[in-house]
């Protein structure tokens, strides 16, 4: 799918994505402090397509997902953990021992930040719909799964979850997000049928989103549709 | 149950626990960057004890999540955010607004990093449920559930999720964690009765393990153990 190389890692001093900050406060009278992360809520949904009995998910090359694998991959022992990171901040990165790109490519929902305050959480949730996968639907059709938090050790940002039924009327263009903001998203079509062997299919790299969001439609969707769950 | 206050907000330009990196790479022939924080895999366990009929689940303060409601509980505007950063920055936050201690109290499954290459990812999940929930079982008894990736957009870090039974028999202390690593962990029963109408209660706020991991328990340990389900 894609072809990754040249990989330079160098430390990021000051970045628009990620603004790390200290908190001190006191907690029953004892002085603490804490290092975390502003970042946006956001907002997820499971797409069900009713003309193809499928489910429509993401799939993405993350950086961060293949940084992790690269990490791994690489022959570093603790004890020379101290060169390499000076190597690393040094620039002089090696490219020997890298993952093939599809280490980095994971199976998402379709999400979305929440970063527009005039925007209702459902109103974002469909335009997420429409630019990454290209479904025009009515807000009234999401429907709200839950929400949770996401990142507790360092963002904490809460994470809503909705579920959104499509038809194939309702596809009005290809999605795959917006190119002008870096987005190279795939659209791909999970049948009904082999949703739950597709969650549980660890070769299969995806957010624990997927996999709860197939379970939920399993146990509150049926007996309208009945996914296989002999896993 | 906490008590929260003297809040100052600082930029944080050295962590200990986050470490902002950049890579440079080229996809399909692009250069293209994205920042990132290098992170340890880590392990979650849904533990239920069976002399009880409880699931054992970890309450804690967590402060990046109540950063997230501090902020939103802030009258700040968008146009007035540049000012109240620099205020922050100067170390003048106030300290009006502030939210109850409980809005940064999560419920989450007994976890930890992998942390120690010594060590299977089972002996490190076996390690957990003894210092945070106080029982010690043998690493036979763990079950893997499923793995995922978890933030996908900043550490793409892989995510082991574990079952295991415990009985009272096991329970050999307090739990609670490591108070010299700063943990203050509160055990938490969930009786089996209760656990659905737990999971969907957004009042409670949880990670997306507890509610994925019950609904996981639902589908495969019944009719051994049977959760209401009417939700």
């Amino acid at each position: 799918m894609e072809q990754i190389n040249n990989i330079q890692v160098v430390p990021c001093t000051s970045s628009n994505y990620m603004k790390p900050f200290r908190v001190h406060y006191s907690q029953n009278g004892t002085k603490k402090s804490w290092d975390f992360m502003r970042t946006h809520d956001s907002v997820s949904v499971l797409i069900f397509n009713t003309s193809s009995n499928c489910f429509i998910l993401v799939k993405q090359f993350r950086p961060a997902v293949y940084m992790c694998e690269w990490e791994k991959s690489r022959p570093a022992q603790p004890e020379e953990e101290e060169a390499s990171e000076a190597a690393a901040e040094a620039g002089e990165e090696k490219n020997s021992h890298l993952p093939p790109a599809s280490a980095g490519v994971t199976y998402e929902l379709c999400a979305g930040l929440v970063d527009k305050p005039e925007l209702s959480l459902e109103e974002i949730a469909r335009q997420e719909v429409l630019e990454e996968c290209g479904y025009d639907v009515p807000v009234t059709k999401l429907r709200k799964i839950t929400s949770c938090r996401s990142g507790v050790g360092v963002t904490g940002a809460k994470q809503t979850m909705f579920y959104v039924e499509v038809s194939d009327e309702n596809c009005v263009g290809e999605g795959g997000g917006q190119p002008e903001e870096g987005e190279l998203i795939e659209v791909v079509k999970v049948p009904l049928q082999e949703a739950m062997n597709f969650a549980y299919d660890e070769n299969i790299p995806k957010t624990m989103g997927v996999i709860f969001s197939f379970m939920w439609f399993n146990s509150n969707m049926s007996p309208k549709y009945k996914i296989s769950t002999n896993v």
